[in-house]
């Protein structure tokens, strides 16, 4: 089976400067098979695919003459947006020309069109966002990161259900633990929302550890971490934010002297390694999780690498057919 | 002026055999005119003392039979824990025989039984808890980190006016920049308490840079950043656990061939620089902020080098007289 990716080559920060090279790149290192499809300004598009020899072969084209900008409300979008390059993307997957759609544009923007096109499963009011973050065990998913700030218990307790099939197909991780994320591991701390999404979460069909709290995550005795979109931001955010401290402070202390750069360059295989594990480009594109077709939502800043990752996220969500694992799950 | 300590030798996980030897090590460190209280089980607290000779010309005892557990809730420690070795403590500062309490038991009951002994300033409804970061340039200050789940608007725009003291008194920032948390940088964003929150703050005279985000923490480019203490808490523990990790790994990663040992041999000024700045140990002691006398709250599980920085950080309220400065701004 042909994979087929629906590309909106005007959204984010970066658009088509980022978005061919960045296709480029992914078909460079890709095996599987795949076709792209870019939404855009064609003429754009075609003029900057010249420079890509080898992935021209793989690519289409579909000309669009509107995009949404980045400070469009949704509301908006959803009203005006229709003949958009994302809002055509997304329209082309619901009706099954591609099998998954990617943009880095306006982030509530995508959400509401994907909600419109692609639909969301009974029993999920709104599609969650989740992300993948660095543990001592490999990796940890966190959601929602920022679609839905205020969730109620039953929301929270979707979000465990999707992050446990997530953790499942697409980490490998056989029972994963879900854990509610919290300012005490203590039973009875926190609002009554979370109580409730406590309870609730507990009846559910999966290895619930219970509360956890913020120095959890990174510690690797969980899985899949559930909290609302504010929270889960805030915490992707400051992590990045940390590890780019860190690895600032340790290369500026280490050319304070001439033993840092002797002892950067011995130690540079495990450096690298790593700067690898903390690069949250290597992380982005992150599905939208209770759709029934595949949207993801690549970072709007990112580079070259960051947006390949998010079409190779894209393909591998394909190939293990996440949106089908979650329609088993709910039914 | 001898600077009067009021120290709970009872509480948190650690107790005395925590407490005392961290004295010992602050004594050991000091240079001020300090004289220690130590209230709790006192057959107990002299027996250790005979232990360190040094500390024990500096130190009193006084004997309680009650400790307030870690489990209990903070209207059962008001009811019935007024003979607790934490509340004693407290209420000596109340009466002016110490000038702060030191405790590193139940969060919840310390800041209660501070609350009806210490008071709060006219103008707070609510005491924060601060917590200082390391950040790109230097450190940041982050309130509230768990006193408040629930905030209202007035009570943040008072975190702001009350981190802006701290920010400018004990950090020394001239004209500190003040930032409020949220998951979007742009005005319009955030939940209808931030918005209101973000107008009130606007109104402040003091340096408002706007909405900040969870990576803007720690990139050194605000010194307070003002959120719930839901959120805050998460924040301080997330960070917390990303410096653990990415130590931890970068030390695995050195360990994995011969270049690694090596590497860390030479260039060990440096990675002890950084494992010093990310050692939560030493930003561990934070004052309840918004109350007219010092109670600063240890960590329950410190070690003996953190709670003897939380002995540091009482003295440095006291030498600068951080209620004082508070008291100033609020009326």
């Amino acid at each position: 089976m042909t994979i087929r990716l629906a590309v909106d080559a005007m959204g984010g920060d970066i658009g088509i400067d980022v978005v061919i090279p960045a296709a480029n790149l992914f078909i460079e290192n890709n095996d599987q098979d795949v076709r792209l499809t870019f939404f855009g300004d064609a003429s754009k598009i075609s003029q900057k695919l010249l420079l890509y020899p080898k992935l021209t072969p793989f690519s289409d084209v579909v000309h669009t003459d509107d995009v949404i900008a980045n400070d469009m409300k949704p509301s908006s979008a959803v009203r005006h947006g229709r003949k958009s390059s994302m809002a055509l993307a997304i329209e082309s997957v619901a009706h099954d020309l591609n099998h998954a759609v990617i943009s880095a544009g306006n982030t509530g923007a995508y959400m509401a069109l994907s909600k419109i096109y692609l639909k969301t499963f009974t029993g999920i009011d709104r599609p969650a966002i989740p992300a993948r973050m660095p543990s001592a065990s490999g990796q940890v998913l966190v959601l929602d990161v920022g679609a839905n700030v205020d969730c109620t218990p039953a929301l929270l307790s979707q979000f465990a259900k999707m992050g446990n099939v997530y953790a499942q197909y697409i980490l490998g991780v056989k029972n994963p633990k879900v854990g509610l994320l919290n300012i005490g591991s203590e039973e009875q701390k926190g609002d009554a929302i979370l109580q409730d999404a406590y309870a609730l979460i507990k009846t559910l069909p999966l290895n619930f550890v219970g509360f956890v709290e913020g120095d959890d995550i990174a510690r690797g005795d969980v899985d899949v971490v559930v909290t609302d979109g504010f929270t889960g931001n805030v915490v992707l955010k400051t992590i990045e934010g940390t590890a780019k401290l860190f690895s600032t402070m340790l290369k500026n202390s280490l050319k304070k002297s001439w033993r840092g750069p002797i002892s950067y360059m011995i130690g540079k295989p495990a450096f690298d390694y790593v700067r690898k594990v903390a690069d949250p480009r290597l992380y982005n594109g992150a599905v939208f999780l209770g759709l029934r077709k595949i949207a993801v939502k690549s970072h709007g800043g990112t580079d070259i690498v960051g947006f390949a990752n998010a079409l190779k996220v894209s393909v591998d969500m394909v190939q293990k057919k996440l949106p089908y694992h979650i329609e088993q799950t709910l039914s």
